[in-house]
């Protein structure tokens, strides 16, 4: 407790965007259907989709002092995660520290609390996964920590990890298998393509998929 | 369990579409406020309004199979209704069931679970109310039925009712009621039209609808 | 219970209309972040922005006859304020009564219920923050009352206190120190200025609010 | 709305008293895991054991007139089971319907709503499932109906089926199948009985259920 | 924000005794179904019954200091009321607060939060209702106040109020009101014994109440 | 995913014992507040109080067979910890898994998810925290993983931690600073038998922890 990491890894450039490209569907797929966060984090504006390097921030309920801890530790194309130590949903970030996050290349906040400003935010295009928007103001009395692993919305996040988000929720990739999730997201995102051409033609997943045996010795009955 | 259904009746396709017009929350007190489903059923996009005839899913909590198994049951003009047999907010559908869907003349999936590629979905105009969004995979490894009575989202669903969904939520419509309810709601609908005019023009309610008396009955007191 | 009081006391316009230019994170923070309702009240459409003086209702659950009834109490730029007497998501509110309130001038309603046709609500340009969105009818049998004290939202509501609500939520400001929330959200506003420049700058928080020394002594490490 | 059934049809006593000594767990899987309420159907004290016929109720939010109309409907055996049209905690139910349900020879009240007076309750014997416990008082003003067929927990609920309720919550057996469902109980709790004595002396379930070559073709891999 | 009041009025020894025997439910009805707390306020043991003048603390979420504050203000019969401002289940109470709250006569805490040692506090016999049960340890960093109006469990509570709770709930009687619900109280309890004996003989509600007329007016049918 | 880690560090008996006597909200304090569940963990049976080591599964939603794989890598003392790869509340685990763990010396099962069988469970003496309790059936038909790292309850889990649960709920301790805990937790206890003596005399905490001046210095005003 009370510890700021202040060197981390983190994935490729090149990496954590054809990620972000995949989308978190694909890339919860591709890594065997783990990382996901719950489906309570939502964004708070429709479009918006992002890759970026985890901060990661453990803070006390209704304390955002950490994320002025974070902000300085933030390298351009960073994702600021924010995990509270108890369940809490008010706002800990708003249009200020979104400015100041900017100033920084960060691309987004991802955290299990509330938000505010969000019209302001989305005026800024500063792109944000809450659990809550609330205008509920925090303090600055408690310490925590930056850049350790940290529980958000359900999933470990190291520091370094790729984090993946778009209007499907967000998921987190580790650091060291990046490249093996990425292999799989393209590998599945290819033969996505010609399935997809397949079924608008009206070709039947039942067929497509050979489903129509492994359902009979199942025993479903067609009446 | 494990049947399907395959020979369904529907209601006429002008009634379903003339319910669809008249809209869930009409249709709901047409039919004496029954048929509506939990508020937790929500389109994943605004503006959407859809009517069609019930293709029922029962399906096991992070179980997607039997939605290849409905497809191929779908005439156009279809929603595709799936409740699962245990709370569950993974997500079932996607951008390759709804193209699948869409091919078979499908208008809508109501699901009291999660779906996923909700911006693909909404760039192919493919409705969807849900009980959440999530990228959570599913399996296919157990059987469920299709088109047999359901519960979604709290309300009844017999295969062929017809479903009335709009920003407002998803409105449940047996078959055999649907022409009287489409009456129901016309009435309401062409008794509304004065009242909206009466009301606008600055007429109380409370003399429009002959309330102050009663409300003195029951021991009102302005003060 | 049962009771109407016919005269209440508002704020003046301006105090209203300036508190509202203000928003609601800086009203909240500006009266000692006190007021604001729970995080469960949303708009029913993004970018409303509203401040009125409270006529408030306290009503049954499923019972949405006291709304006729205040209707009749408002004054232009008043903003209804719905608390059920216990926990209930059905739809109190649609078209028919918006084209009445917006008759009497009302801006906007805060219900710690349910709300129906959001569409032509929002067609309208009728703000509404509610708890849910639901068709749910209800009844016209049981009285409540009328400008009585109410807690709407987890926040104590007295009629003609001033309701500030936007994307962020829903504030409310005891009439009786409007002009004091008014002078200190002033305050805020002019600091924040040059705060947003500075950080838009690159300058950090940490240095800005000189808040290195306090966190040394915290025990805050850096590794 | 607004109908009272007055004959309908109930299970053989002997069978209902042994679906009841089966309990929930057993019967639901006896019947293909169908049935089963919600878990937010909880008792009020623990160690209750019931079993019974469906007397049901279609009541709106907040009122309990048509508890007082099923009352007389009751037979010895019966239980209530009351399902609110919108979802509602408030306490439909206290010592006085208690009382004069007992009188009637009912055995047990499940409600998807809140129940009061659980101090009384538990000191009479009267057991209760209920989604929640609270005083919330309720009102007599609009009508119901008994007896008609109802949504209570997520599950359907005819009139007369069998209700079979304990400390694991609520399972519905339709009244037709009830034979069919005490056999398949009846199978699966002789099996038991070996399986206990087996897996007690420290057999693994891996060996006498055979799984081991199934898990080893899904590719479970030990290390 | 930061104020502790010191000298409070509390209503009369003998009437809060009196509504303490009458209950929750008896206390809600008597005073017009007003002033009960939200059901998620639970006693953290069965059995117990509490009456009791509120001393009331306004906590930020997480921070437990106002406790310290608020044991001394306490007298003999008083009960601890905590409204956190905002939603928070974090521990603030365990076994030491309890000793010293003990030690100063106070009866019972009503918190809208969390509680934790509830072996010990039970084994002490000190009675709590909480919103949930959670070991998450609480700071000492921020202040709130001490016996200014709060609203917790969506009841208004001001210091000095009666506080009612049992295993139904916690109800809140306004000081100014007590003898007044009392009065209230007292009629309800000696109807209930009259009705309570004729419906153990088996007379129904329909009939003593005589409902059936009135049911018959809003059209109930028998079929 | 679908690993079995056969061979796990434990940390030693009497330190995993001493933990258990010291409780959940004593070793959490001590650990520095980190390392505790989610309030929905609650034990089925009060007085339930026991520390093991982690026996670890992450299991597919509403699929319990690797609850048997994991039976077989039990020890004597160990508690198995279940965690879900997506929220649910279904009944993974009954009297006859029981049966099969207390053979072979397991104390307890965490799972963040549904038990049923509580009753049996209970007479059985074997203690479980759940998020729920459900006699919904699970499949056998996905393999997962045991012994891995997983989060449960919010909490992360490795495989060998020490699970310290009671009536307050469950704490994770890594096994790596059990030690420390264990230390840090003694200090605690010695300490609070001094404090619980003098606030037990009437002592107050403003007092007894020097609070005062602190207090004054934040601006608490006393009126």
């Amino acid at each position: 407790m009370g510890v700021v990491v202040q060197n981390i890894e983190r994935a490729g450039e090149d990496v954590i965007a054809a990620l972000g490209e995949a989308g978190v569907a694909t890339v919860h797929e591709a890594q065997g259907r783990t990382g996901l966060m719950a489906a309570r984090m939502r964004p708070i504006f429709a479009g918006a989709s992002v890759a970026g390097s985890a901060v990661t921030i453990s803070a006390p309920p209704g304390d955002n002092w950490m994320l002025h801890v974070a902000i300085e530790q933030l390298q351009a194309g960073d994702v600021l995660v924010l995990a509270p130590t108890a369940p809490c949903d008010m706002g800990y970030f708003g249009d200020l520290l979104a400015t100041s996050a900017m100033a920084r290349g960060c691309r987004a906040l991802v955290i299990d609390a509330g938000v505010r400003d969000v019209r302001d935010l989305t005026a800024m295009g500063f792109a944000v996964w809450s659990a809550a928007v609330s205008a509920q103001g925090t303090v600055k009395e408690t310490i925590g920590s930056v850049n350790v692993p940290v529980v958000c919305g359900g999933a470990l996040v190291n520091p370094g990890d790729v984090i993946v988000a778009d209007d499907d929720g967000v998921c987190v990739v580790p650091r060291g298998s990046a490249a093996e999730a990425l292999a799989g997201a393209r590998k599945r995102l290819a033969a996505e393509e010609e399935k997809r051409r397949r079924l608008a033609a009206g070709e039947l997943g039942l067929d497509l998929y050979g489903m129509r045996e492994r359902l009979a010795e199942k025993g479903l009955k067609y009446v």
